[in-house]
């Protein structure tokens, strides 16, 4: 590079370059590049925040509670690519045609926001940690020294010791990770530090089997974690639930007692607070006792159920929770702190999260700053760059209070209650089983298989009706759930109740429409005529 | 929960109950909670957003320009907890108070914005993807799923497409991950899954000693990649660098068989382009070749240098890159994208992604969707739920074009060139090398030692010459640049240049700024009352 500059001056370039020239003397060119004064238009570039900004404003934030809008506005991908202008071309376009991109987008955007939008762990809008995530976007940080980001620090300093407070712990740490996935293998990775710090340095080659243990109900990111982590999803062992789907403790013991004798070596509980499917929360405090008999690290996901700890009234589903070495708690699902806020907190306050994780970056983490380094806590992080993600759920948690979150979670439950007690009045409707949390598990079986004997054949035609309803409702966009198949049970509906624009009207929207989409399915013999002849076990 | 919900119609509430309740009839109570109608008011909320999109626009864009303001307004830690009301309480605070608080977070937090802020591998302010970042924030979006993240799967599949092609691969396949460090992970873990499949089932228990290799000069990612794996950090090697902080191929090819000779099984060799401190580009082709005679997957820890690939005067850096088998590119450094936007790209098309990561999860990736689940693309990623990241680098290169990137690397390097020059002609500073990239590196040496002998005293007190620079700097707020001691040298700064805010003024400013800051303290003989007798190794 050295060899081919031309550093000149003054200017001696073409009209193009010419152009390019602030109107200043003494310009500097290097490698025919003009140096002198910015090159960015800024007023051209502010103008285009503020109208870009206006759009936002009216069309997504002013139309989140508008249950008149469509939920989703669906075209098939091949479709939607034709219908959107994606190609990068070597020349920009102008600021008028870059915001009709933007209108595109939000157009066929998913409108999580909407009061409708009952499809995720996560959903509605709170104005407050919007603003948060706002002003994380125009100051960019990165939170890994004091020095680059001092407030993002201390904020999220005082936001773990909150929550740790709500977990029941004198003291602790935590650090907030891009997602719950992340956080439990956090959790794995300290569990096995622990168990052994050696493997740090060594790795697993050589060392003993190592083995942990999780609920048949745990989220999917146990597997991937132990994957990930070099322990093999073979050495998960995933343990038996009952018909609530809670982990069941006695087959827990069983478990551990069968890995010892296999000559394989636990380390690991993993309790799970809010399963993502039921909902279901496992008795901790069983669990904790059987970690203490044996020597086990016990993680708590509370990624989805953590919130509950917020509210007096139901707090108690996480009862033992305190008994827990850690705990991954979500703050963007029903606080809502938006897409992602989630924390690992962890009881120990011996440093073993920075001693776990450290690599000692002298470029970053340098000892000898005029300020206090143990404030520079990006080495108890597996990422180098990290998102302020404590902030959001800080400023909603400042607007609201205590209380505020409080009620947004009774809230959210009294909706599910109301839910359950309507699905159970209304023909047609099926719950799957008594839920727990804000997961309302239920069939819908149209009027063509009310009749029907609950054989093969009834489920194997069931298993086609919250797909074929799904479709209808994705198509006319006026609200959006998800379903599953999940343990020999055929496909479910799953209502998420989170948002505080919810309300009783929507829970009673969702039941009529879901009938009237399935009865238009019916009428036009849609489920019928796609139905096979595929076994299915029966959904109980 | 079931037992004790009261579940009442009409409301026969409290007063306080009354007051929530919306003027309707049939008001419905379950728990206590009103259920009629949403409990927010949006329009409050509205407001408050507005108020604050006002307030973000005033103190933060539209200063992102001014150079006559603070780069940082230095606290140190405990005074800043004093000046910010950090406390989370029982009540809320009105939105008067929010916005102060608002306010506070701005102000004494660094403006990364700045044309003045050089301390990190980002700087600066891109208007285009700070509105793809404000809309990503108000749609909050999750990108897993087609059915809730449409456009934003599409975007993501056209930005990585290019980004592919930029690589010069006729095809691949690539996931956008929080940060480099991720990235980076995820190279490691295909590369074992490469190597052997079973490992993902099996772990890495009795499976041989797996090792990898990575220049000297890598990033901190690689170390703790290699411990969360659990292939263990002793089981990274480190090959020696030339003296501008190139991998040497022969060391390589070297520790190769040396390992071999061990016992170890080689799968990884990690090239660097662009490394963290000193800006250097292992040369490529030639560690190719040796990946290709030993049968060793290639990947490319581009995060920083990769942007060089959008110049055609400056992607010779990375000649040979499309022989590697993986490569790491953060558009979030050099092009600006903001805080995280890090793709890691995949040479294979066999789906070995996927196949390495899935666990699918049947409650998110149904296979009877009525659309074409391979846009379902969540199955490739460690993470559930994920951002959209593509798409603030999509919004700029729509904007800009590729020529427009093009030419923000080229001023970029072109006011290296430029600074790198000037800092040849000034006394009192001296190159540590002559770069390559973006960073500058230099030591500043004070009057007080420009006489004195280049022996243990010199270096022990020049050490101590950038971080009271720093210090300096800090509290003055004036500028901000990074210094380390690094392999066996003392401190030095590392100049990084990265926005086209940035003019040959701020270089001149820069070299100006750390005199007079340095002249102020030798004259205050904080550097030599400070220094000590310990001695240290000759700094070259």
């Amino acid at each position: 590079m050295s060899s081919d500059s031309d550093h000149q001056c003054p200017v001696d370039g073409s009209v193009d370059q010419q152009e390019m020239i602030p109107s200043k003397k003494n310009a500097v060119l290097v490698d025919g590049v003009v140096l002198n004064g910015p090159t960015t238009d800024a007023k051209a570039g502010e103008k285009f925040v503020e109208e870009a900004c206006r759009l936002i404003m009216e069309e997504v934030v002013l139309k989140a509670t508008d249950v008149n809008e469509k939920v989703c506005e669906w075209r098939p991908p091949e479709q939607l690519k034709q219908l959107l202008d994606l190609e990068m071309r070597d020349s920009g376009e102008p600021p008028h045609r870059l915001l009709e991109l933007c209108r595109d987008v939000i157009r066929y955007s998913v409108k999580t926001n909407h009061p409708r939008f009952f499809n995720q762990l996560y959903a509605g809008l709170d104005y407050y940690s919007l603003v948060a995530r706002f002003m994380t976007e125009a100051l960019n940080p990165s939170v890994y020294t004091y020095e680059v980001s001092p407030v993002f620090l201390l904020v999220e300093e005082a936001v773990l010791k909150k929550m740790i407070e709500f977990i029941g712990w004198k003291e602790g740490d935590g650090i907030f990770n891009p997602g719950g996935s992340v956080s439990n293998m956090y959790a794995m990775n300290l569990a096995r530090y622990k168990y052994c710090p050696d493997i740090k340095e060594k790795g697993l080659s050589g060392s003993p089997r190592l083995i942990l243990f999780t609920s048949a109900e745990c989220h999917y990111s146990m597997k991937k974690a132990a994957s990930f982590l070099g322990i093999g999803t073979e050495n998960v062992c995933f343990v038996e639930t009952d018909g609530r789907g809670k982990m069941i403790p006695e087959e827990l013991e069983k478990q551990v007692w069968q890995a010892r004798k296999e000559g394989a070596a636990p380390f690991l509980v993993c309790a799970t607070s809010g399963t993502t499917v039921l909902g279901a929360f496992d008795p901790l405090d069983e669990i904790a006792d059987i970690c203490e008999r044996h020597g086990l690290w016990l993680h708590v996901d509370a990624s989805w159920g953590g919130s509950a700890l917020m509210s007096r009234k139901h707090r108690k589903l996480l009862h033992g929770i305190h008994r827990a070495d850690s705990v991954a708690w979500n703050p963007h699902k029903m606080l809502m702190a938006g897409i992602q806020c989630c924390a690992l907190l962890v009881k120990d306050k011996s440093d073993l999260l920075k001693k776990c994780y450290c690599a000692k970056a002298s470029y970053l983490f340098q000892q000898d700053k005029f300020y206090d380094v143990s404030y520079d806590t990006g080495d108890k992080s597996i990422q180098c760059s990290r998102r302020p993600d404590a902030f959001k759920f800080w400023m909603t948690w400042k607007a609201l209070g205590t209380s505020g979150l409080e009620e947004r979670v009774n809230r959210a439950l009294a909706l599910s209650r109301y839910l359950v007690d309507e699905i159970k009045k209304r023909e047609g409707f099926k719950l799957l089983l008594e839920p727990e949390y804000a997961n309302i598990c239920f069939w819908y079986i149209p009027p063509s298989l009310r009749e029907m004997e609950e054989g093969p054949e009834f489920w194997a035609k069931l298993n086609l009706v919250a797909p074929a309803i799904k479709e209808r409702m994705m198509k006319k966009g006026s609200l959006m759930l998800g379903y599953q198949p999940h343990r020999g049970k055929v496909n479910f509906f799953r209502q998420v109740v989170i948002s505080p624009q919810v309300s009783r009207e929507d829970m009673d929207f969702l039941l009529d429409e879901i009938d009237l989409l399935a009865r238009y399915i019916d009428d036009h013999n849609r489920i019928r005529s796609t139905s096979n002849e595929e076994n299915y076990q029966n959904g109980h």
